[in-house]
């Protein structure tokens, strides 16, 4: 399909699709003539990753850049590059430094029992949301950790079991699955405490 | 304790307590001579409220102001009023009208068996994060939805098995909760995704 046909079908202005050409998020297409080319179906599905990456998960285009790059060169380790990749994705966290940086973080993935890698921007994130809540009077106890942490560990499991083997798709795979899907989770618990409550009171 | 003294407990500037009193979000003290009053617990209890509601759940203080009317006038219906309360919390979210506007969500809380009022911002929440993830080419199937559903709906079960029964109590709990546990599930889950991965990747 021409230039026009490939935006119609993103549902995105020309320019824009000539934007991302431009800045090489988008791969060109197959020359027909001297001002012509030919996109196809990896264009349109190209498109919609830039679009959701850029739209629903609000990155920049420099950071959409960023997660592009790992997409289309996952390199050999593929467990660091996932990683790498998560990172890129909000929330922005700030790094601490020092000798035990994360001193929250730590001791509720110990408690969990998890491996991890401190440099992985998660880690800074828990420890963030970890003291706010302590800040507010209402820190996360064991029992809880603990609780939270089982289902989400089931839950990870159950996307780490459907990720794609292919490493490009499974790079695609993790970042799509990690930052739309949060929305949805966060939504549901809501709506589960609505439903329990509602229960409840029905029932009393 | 005098206002000096409460604005050092809380870690905020005098000027900040001083505003907050002026505009009714802190209850006064007790006037101990025609230019003096004396705070308790009471007030530094309050002031941590509004500052993890201003702060860290990213609220204006007009909107502070909404959340802390409903801890302060829970009113009979605490069923309403926790709902009335969650969706003051971000994230924003568009309500749509029309004959059936929240068609992806319905779908999805008809397959989970849940009580639901469509009122509830949460609703319009599940269908914007559905359609976003749909719109990226990763909509959600319906084996990952009963997945999804299934734990956090034991999440919710046991966040509810902990609210306090006093109602003012209630309120504030399921406001903290809901806001300030949200980026600890989050954190958990990306945190669980390396976990379960690395022990793959150890494993094989």
């Amino acid at each position: 399909m021409r230039i026009s046909a490939l935006a119609a079908e993103a549902g995105l202005p020309l320019a824009t699709v000539k934007f991302y050409l431009r800045e090489g998020l988008l791969h060109p297409g197959v020359a027909t003539s001297a001002t012509q080319a030919s996109y196809d179906a990896s264009h349109v599905r190209r498109l919609r990753l830039i679009r959701a990456l850029t739209g629903a998960v609000g990155l920049s285009v420099q950071q959409a850049r960023t997660i592009l790059g790992l997409v289309d060169d996952p390199g050999d380790d593929l467990y660091a590059t996932l990683g790498r990749a998560v990172s890129a994705l909000p929330p922005a966290v700030h790094e601490a430094s020092g000798d035990d940086p994360y001193p929250r973080a730590r001791a509720a993935l110990e408690a969990l029992g998890q491996v991890y890698d401190p440099g992985f921007v998660a880690v800074a994130q828990l420890e963030s949301a970890l003291a706010a809540a302590e800040a507010a009077g209402v820190p996360i106890s064991d029992e809880r950790l603990l609780e939270y942490g089982r289902h989400l560990r089931e839950i990870a499991a159950f996307d780490l079991e459907r990720m794609p083997p292919e490493p490009h798709a499974a790079v695609e795979y993790t970042v799509l699955g990690t930052a739309l899907y949060e929305p949805v989770l966060l939504a549901l618990r809501r709506l589960a405490h609505q439903d329990v409550a509602a229960r409840r009171e029905l029932g009393g």
